[in-house]
């Protein structure tokens, strides 16, 4: 290059979101992301899988679409029937679902078919950051409901509904992640499950229910799903395989009446998600994913233990949190003076990765104190180790815990 | 259910795509989309590639990104960056490589990094279907440079820019396909590259350079690309390996100048591409890439000499055609009369799936009597009986070509 280089930004629309900065890498402690454990990670099987299913039909890589059509690989589709049917009550074939690349593109496409500019929807008061960062792109108005042990609290669902109504808005629909809630960890029991139906149904609201994290329970029962308890399909159901077998992969999906499917397939115009993931999914899964699930979820629960005991050593009472009933992360309270924004900065300074509570709230304010931390990728000697790092930062910045934290410690597990 | 279905028609944004249709399979005779040779796909070498790469760093599927961060895998953007400099002499280092979702992604991130409805870009007239279709959808408007057999025509190119330039429009980028273009299949020299760099540098416009088919030349040389030619950093550069190995895969990638890519970055959420594509592809192409590709050509080749005797056999001087220098699709030229619209539903009806012209050019008037028919995936024989089934649909719809087709015939190859 020898002349000026080109100047790109007086061609940049306006609303772009601001540019990416250069990566560098991961934190020494890393307590963000879905990552998952390496360690558990099924390589032998997926081995063995990607080994039959090359030999067996590599050859339909030629294809966009595998042969299978826009919906994804079939074998994959009819796991995720038969899953779905055995885990979630959910009466589908597999051409109710389509898969996605990750549930991130589920997210993408449902948004897509629902929402223009200046839409209201509904969400928890705290939730997926990533769910929250698409919201505030797409210009939607996103009311958060505050949550309680039980999940998304229906009394003030059920007031704000009326207010909307009295107001002329309907909302484009309620996003939920009733199956151990990020961040919060509960589980919506059946009978609120119900509850929420019947409110979505009075106002004409569809549901839009993120599962995720279903798969990671700890002692393996979950409610039905909802999409399983409407009887107006009226839910729009997501999945992934990020949390249960690999993120790397990419690969989620879409369970939805035709009505919106037949919408959300027009608007995926990227010529089929991976073809190799999806297939060496089908093949591992079929056979072996109710054996591994269980077992990858007694690792997490060692770590979430760890992660635990870790908090109530250095922090002791300073650190508030509810045992989550499954998943990778805890939702955690710091002393309301503490500032999670700030702290994620010295943190992250010092080799600690944390998620801001403000990032994963509705509610900057409530959540400007909290924090999630994820457990799943370090192992328990890096939990141990980032939570006493962690904790000597934020007593430098925050002046808590103090030194006695430990001896202040009580159990709450 | 029991209930009446959820309608969710009034909750539908404005301006969404038609819905899809219920996908019904491939056709018989399918002469569309971009689907390679299935006895062309390097089952050996992915397998082989498939376990190495598992078994040595199969773990780090647990972290999105690979650990590689938001780029993609780091061995395949090195991979990339020495193939480029060898093929198309672009300088480049794997940080100045972005892995995407196959080059439609690329397409996407792009289009959101430049476009706002309202804009004017600039195309070849007759282009990829996706890359109009995307245009469509976002309100840009797009004015097609007539193409001949070196590609873009600078004249009229020229003259275009100075017209916008008059009309206080600056285009927001120049998107060509200038190694193996789809669908005319020509090769722009490097003369006319510089050309065009010429142009681009004095109406301050930026050039999209998609070189998705540029591993495709039957003599196997390639004039060097422009990104390799400009002197201003003002091109961006996507490529693709669905073309080369093969398109389930859904791998490409896009080369830019950071003041672009940081923006692609900020606007690519989907927390990384597949991450078993990536690896398998790193882990097969650095060692095979280079003997892969030359055999791959070899029997695209065999197969466009099958297809273009068909046509001369079965439609004699009715059907007309460059023989392209690469790629994997012949663009044809029949009679004016004929509605290669109608005539897409009238074969689709035989079993014959074909490519009607005006969804490939910005000038429907033009490619009305025009098509675009892909001969990489059927079989020799599939296209021997698919184009004798073709010419009947033909006969019998527009009555050409005549009985007497075959004894018109004049070699054109």
């Amino acid at each position: 290059m020898t002349a000026a280089p080109f100047d790109f930004s007086p061609l940049l629309p306006a609303g772009l979101p601001a540019a990416a900065a250069r990566w560098t890498g991961l934190a020494k402690y890393s307590f963000v992301g879905g990552n998952n454990d390496p360690e558990q990670i099924p390589l032998d099987g997926l081995i063995e899988a990607v080994n039959a299913v090359l030999r067996r039909e590599g050859q339909t890589l030629a294809t966009y679409g595998l042969q299978s059509g826009p919906q994804g690989y079939l074998a994959l589709r009819q796991f995720l029937s038969a899953k779905l049917r055995r885990d979630g009550g959910i009466s589908c074939t597999a051409d109710d679902v389509l898969i996605v690349s990750g549930s991130l593109q589920a997210l993408d496409l449902v948004n897509a078919t629902l929402l223009a500019r200046g839409d209201t929807v509904i969400v928890e008061r705290d939730t997926y950051q990533g769910t929250l960062n698409r919201l505030t792109r797409l210009g939607v108005n996103t009311i958060g409901i505050p949550l309680d042990g039980d999940g998304m609290r229906m009394d003030v669902l059920s007031d704000t509904l009326v207010d909307l109504k009295r107001r002329g808005i309907t909302p484009k629909f309620i996003y939920t992640i009733p199956t151990v809630q990020n961040p919060t960890g509960t589980i919506m029991p059946e009978a609120r499950r119900l509850e929420l139906l019947k409110l979505a149904e009075q106002h004409g609201v569809p549901i839009f229910e993120d599962d995720c994290y279903a798969d990671l329970i700890w002692d393996g029962k979950r409610p039905p799903a909802i999409h399983a308890l409407s009887k107006s399909a009226n839910v729009i159901h997501i999945g992934s395989f990020s949390k249960s077998i690999a993120p790397a992969l990419r690969v989620g999906f879409i369970v939805a009446p035709w009505a919106a499917m037949s919408r959300m397939l027009a608007l995926k115009t990227d010529a089929g998600s991976g073809a190799l993931e999806q297939m060496v999914l089908a093949e591992y899964c079929t056979p072996h994913f109710e054996t591994h699930v269980p077992a990858l979820r007694r690792g997490l629960r060692a770590k979430l233990d760890t992660l635990m005991e870790a908090l109530n050593e250095h922090f002791g009472t300073t650190a508030e949190f509810e045992v989550p009933k499954g998943g990778i992360f805890l939702w955690v309270k710091l002393p309301d003076h503490v500032d999670t924004l700030k702290l994620y900065q010295a943190a992250l300074a010092a080799g600690v990765s944390i998620n801001p509570g403000p990032e994963w709230s509705t509610d900057k304010a409530y959540a400007g104190s909290r924090l999630r931390l994820c457990f799943a990728s370090p192992t328990h000697q890096q939990i141990r180790e980032g939570v006493a790092t962690f904790a000597e930062v934020c007593r430098k910045e925050f002046g808590v815990p103090t030194r006695s934290g430990n001896v202040e410690m009580k159990s709450r597990a």
